[in-house]
């Protein structure tokens, strides 16, 4: 049976199958190892287009792919679908619902989850945007604030429905945004007959000096002016006092809204704590410059999860072609430090950076090469397609932009998840959420 | 304002946007009347599909309209998200989340719901399918049992795990029975390591002789056939006398099975309650020839909600087409009356019946032609895209139903809603779905 071959050759275990998981058990394919991928959900998540999901455009399908189909025809792959809990690094297991997964090799690559800076109790008012549930639980926020608004006689409460929040000027929050601004400003324009969606009020409140500090300045500002013409209100330099649920606070302004979002800020999961690792602010480990754990040389962090710098000594960022990169390097360290062998230090290539504004218009910083506007929007559809696993997730998601693109619609506008409920009692908090969910 | 001019004009109201309200407000286009049309959900749901959102074939957004956007271009039209709790036929107001909507003449299209005849405490072990909630939970549960059996040491359990048992040989049943039967010997086959997702048993449990009893008896046979070549195996002849969360009890005969799905009857919504209506044993109100309420000629009951003979006395069956032609014919009836002319008596025309067995088969039955197999199948797709409203839905079914013929493949293989759980532990109990919840 595979089983008994399986015991003979050294087990390299992965926890989670975001893009560095996945791309580390692929990189493993045909090596002389078992692997065990253990996800707590069955699917890969391709999380760059999670906003476009949270705002009516795509369905969860269309960019999750089946984590056993992808590996359906690499036999050394066991996919285990479960929540892990701990590490026991003495006795090299990983802990995962209450049953042991023993390794030889241990790679780690947990992400990471939203973070709130200290404030806790924000999290129930302003959610984040990480996991098709929170995607499809916005969705529903967003949607619902317009059919309340729509049914609600009282003109503040009414304004206040019709506020939109976003926390935090990354590309997250600036893809939000955009795409909020859209959907009222377009999509939903005619559809209701008591309340304009045109007059709704997108903010996009960012404590930095600029939005999108990432990329040069020029680009900020490209992605700015693009936001004004959309609609949106960009507040920078201000910084979040408080959340409740109708509205927030920032020093002595505050904004009524019944809708804030959270893109402000990420933590890893707790991994390095699993680890008893030293971690960063953001509680990501600090590894060696072969990504593996200071003393521990057969366990490996990447991604979100690890703490890593580039040659210049500047983090790296959390960004999928990081933890992918990550995740084919420490297959390869793992296979040559097998074989007898040693490895270079692992060293980021950065092919570029891109975020988009709506629907025709992105920035784009490949090495000193910038873009903004059309071309640069071009070069974001075509790379997302590309980077997305699979012919037919590729393909829907080409179909839905294309026909997005020549109604200015959006194909998923389903309130799902309230059966039951008088539609004007739905509370945020009345929903179950990983955003704001106690560990196990 | 255009709410000024509604007043002045008479207004109907139609509960319930599913096929009979959708064509009775889209009837009344350009008539003049104001239309509030009021539906617990955002979207217009196409039922005949929701199968394959069961079964991970298509996305939830791939079968549902927004009601709002369907409306879009016909102004006499004003939608409200909301449950209706009741009716006051005093006063002709239909009574929603504490707010009254009076109404000239009003519409009932409520539709039904799953009936466990006596049996109310099956539906926590054998949930229905009626709702998009209902089918993701469905989705959830069928494919959490292969990922539980897939880390199952006990053998028993496993087994239990990998039987499933449908209950009612009706068109949803045999096509749940097909599309399971599929799911487990092609889609999923070679995706398991410790189990074989083609040793499940799929049974499925028709209390009358035989299974699709609307069609001829030859068809029946067909549909038979080709549910044993797909491997389901069928029980006509046999009752089921009790439902738990380990199996179904048939007499002195058991199937042990933890996912068991029931497709064996509905009963009208509440309806006819609220109207104080006399109404037939599934709870369907008594309606004169033209659809209205005896005493009540302003007040119109359709689709499922409405018990209805044809011309040689037999009631007529729960389907779309019946409630499309009451919702035209009912708008129709209320225009004539408004302009003091009468109507003949509702006359529902037949134009064929049909039913999908997997991917490739079907059977069909128009006036005096019978059809089946691949013939039967290529007409059922086809009037299925047909009868789907919206270009995007037809093009996205098109393009999904493709994809799936030429790889066996399922695209929407997502397990949702399971935040923060032990994958083991989740339980059917833990989930809220519309089968078993109470009325408000």
């Amino acid at each position: 049976m595979a089983s008994e071959v399986a015991i003979q050759r050294p087990r390299v275990v992965i926890i989670g199958a975001g893009f560095g998981g996945l791309s580390a058990a692929k990189a493993l394919a045909g090596k002389p190892f078992g692997v065990t991928l253990v996800d707590r959900y069955n699917y890969h998540l391709f999380q760059p287009l999670l906003y476009q999901v949270a705002t009516a455009a795509l369905s969860p399908a269309d960019i999750a792919s089946p984590i056993r189909t992808v590996f359906r025809r690499q036999p050394n792959v066991d996919v285990i679908l479960a929540n892990v809990s701990g590490i026991d690094v003495a006795r090299n297991q990983v802990i995962a619902e209450g049953r042991s997964i023993p390794f030889d090799y241990l790679i780690v690559a947990t992400g990471a989850q939203q973070a709130y800076f200290g404030h806790a109790d924000w999290a129930q008012h302003a959610p984040g945007l990480k996991t098709i549930d929170d995607a499809t639980y916005l969705r529903r926020r967003i949607l619902l604030a317009f059919e309340k608004a729509e049914i609600e006689p009282d003109h503040d409460e009414r304004r206040r429905l019709l506020n939109f929040v976003v926390v935090g000027g990354g590309p997250t929050g600036v893809e939000l945004a955009g795409a909020i601004a859209e959907l009222a400003k377009r999509a939903l324009a005619s559809d209701f007959r008591n309340i304009d969606p045109r007059s709704a009020r997108i903010v996009l409140v960012e404590a930095g000096p600029r939005i999108l500090t990432q990329f040069d300045e020029s680009l900020s500002s490209s992605a700015l002016q693009a936001l004004e013409q959309l609609g949106v209100e960009v507040r920078s330099g201000t910084e979040v006092t408080g959340c409740d649920d109708a509205g927030v606070s920032m020093g002595d302004e505050r904004i009524e809204s019944r809708t804030i979002l959270w893109a402000a800020g990420v933590e890893a999961s707790p991994a390095s704590r699993w680890l008893g690792a030293e971690s960063d602010r953001a509680g990501r480990a600090k590894v060696e410059p072969d990504l593996s754990l200071p003393g521990r040389p057969h366990i490996f962090v990447i991604g979100d999860t690890a703490s890593c710098v580039d040659a210049e000594g500047k983090p790296l960022p959390g960004v999928a072609p990081v933890a992918k990169q990550q995740g084919y390097y420490v297959a390869h360290a793992i296979a040559a430090r097998a074989a007898g062998k040693s490895v270079p230090a692992f060293r980021y290539r950065d092919y570029g950076t891109l975020a988009t504004i709506g629907r025709s218009r992105a920035v784009a910083q490949i090495g000193r090469i910038k873009l903004s506007g059309f071309a640069a929007w071009l070069l974001w559809c075509f790379a997302h397609i590309y980077f997305l696993i699979g012919f037919r997730n590729r393909l829907l998601v080409m179909v839905n932009w294309a026909w997005s693109f020549a109604t200015f619609q959006r194909g998923a506008r389903l309130i799902t998840g309230i059966v039951g409920a008088r539609i004007r009692d739905v509370k945020p908090e009345a929903v179950a959420k990983s955003s704001v969910r106690e560990e196990a």
